[in-house]
């Protein structure tokens, strides 16, 4: 694990990871305080619009292929559905594509796991976000044994196959694992339950995926140390703390966006020949 | 044309319309002024959100099937993308849809009109926007002649029991016609070409498009005598001014939403009984 500009990304090759070594509740490279952070979360809401609108634009008219995908990953109210409502919710919607992945369909399972994430894929131009995605096929279903382990074990090599293709399409793939401890989770399921308006977040197998909470610990490292890779590198987010969680992935956003690098596109025709149309029209 | 709660509503029954009689600059049942319809709009925003996520509760646990279909028409620079970018934005981007329509690929030629439509739609719970719509196939098709009059002509009896199938799944159609004066839009066509961040925004074809005016407010006139149903009416907003375009719009958001009334789901389960397991776990 290294920490760029204080967020943590693991570094590709495998190396084991201990999240236990992470403090759900810490602030790596933050801007100083809730305070400081939700501000700095409004002075980058403009930062990433206009980059996102310039990565439309090049693409809408360009025909740049290049795209971002958020991968958002992490256990029951770690704050994925939060990220989407908080931080996404400030983007243009007619550049966003956003899928919340449940339980697969019988059509879905008939087919090979990735078959419903590649349909769901940003196009060119567009900022894609998953809540949830294709790494649940190598943590609640190895968690919960829904395949043999023959089955997932060659799945994380199949994944980084698949991301590696991605990358080559003009995918920049940005993966964060949401990093909350138990107590902020039991005090969010609570909540959830206290609140008959939250009640449809709440789901009696949150409960029994809480008691498997080592499993999926150990499950979420593999990943991180499986799938990591040079063209789609994971990023640890402690998540306990909503506003510090909204800041790094903000950070992250605005920095993935900026090493793409978009440009508005030249013009192909002669503003000064429109122009003078107009006024005569 | 009736005015309902001051907003246009094109009565069903194919009575004649003639767009010259509605003002562009016009503010029916407005609010008074910018000042107080920006404040309107804000005021607006957090019963939309709530009214959003009921709608997304209710289908994501309770298996409702309803959802919302928001379709933007108007001539170029009417304010399609602007709606989208003001209004939809203010929503929570997993329960959005949002589609903007170009001339159609050689794969959507192949197929009917409607092909691509239905690929787009909103899926239960969510609410969809189309920026440019199957209407196209009997505006621009219709003024330059990109299919012959025995096809376009059909379209529109093929539109309504489209757009009844669409009632009979729970879709809420709502259809509104931007309604922009030709001196607004050359104000507009000259910003986009004055402002070289702009300028992917503008096509020569918004030119040639402009020379055809008065055949597409008659292409438009048809489609809001043949098109306007008891399941799916048109509505017309002027559109010269953009915070009353905002209002409005978000005036009929809020009225079709409270129409549906989303309730959260009952839980399927017993809160006491997870409460204290949580509490042991």
């Amino acid at each position: 694990m290294v920490e760029l500009g204080g967020l943590l990304r693991v570094e590709p090759g495998g190396e084991p990871v201990d999240l236990s070594a992470y403090d759900p509740r810490g602030t790596p490279g933050g801007p100083g305080g809730k305070k400081k952070g939700l501000a700095e979360i409004e002075r980058l809401r403009p930062r990433l619009a206009a980059l996102q609108e310039k990565l439309f634009a090049q693409s809408a008219v360009g025909g740049d292929p290049r795209r971002l995908l958020l991968v958002l990953q992490g256990m029951d109210t770690s704050g994925k559905g939060g990220t989407v409502k908080h931080v996404v919710a400030g983007l243009n919607p007619v550049g966003l594509r956003v899928r919340a992945f449940k339980a697969p369909t019988e059509e879905e399972l008939r087919h090979n796991f990735l078959w419903r994430v590649r349909k769901a894929l940003p196009q060119p131009g567009e900022i894609g976000v998953f809540d949830r995605s294709h790494y649940e096929d190598v943590l609640i279903a190895r968690v919960h044994d829904l395949v043999p382990e023959a089955t997932w074990s060659r799945r994380y090599a199949e994944i980084n196959r698949f991301e590696r293709g991605l990358a080559e399409d003009g995918v920049t793939v940005l993966k964060v694992f949401l990093h909350i401890s138990p107590e902020e989770q039991r005090a969010r399921l609570l909540a959830r339950l206290d609140r008959p308006g939250k009640h449809w977040k709440f789901s009696p197998t949150d409960v029994e995926d809480r008691a498997r909470w080592p499993d999926y610990q150990q499950a979420y490292e593999a990943v991180l140390e499986r799938c990591s890779t040079q063209e789609a590198p994971w990023y640890v987010v402690p998540a306990d703390r909503k506003w510090y969680r909204n800041w790094a992935i903000s950070r992250l956003l605005l920095e993935h966006l900026e090493r793409i690098g978009p440009e508005y596109p030249e013009p192909g025709f002669d503003p000064e020949k429109y122009r003078r149309l107009l006024l005569a029209l």
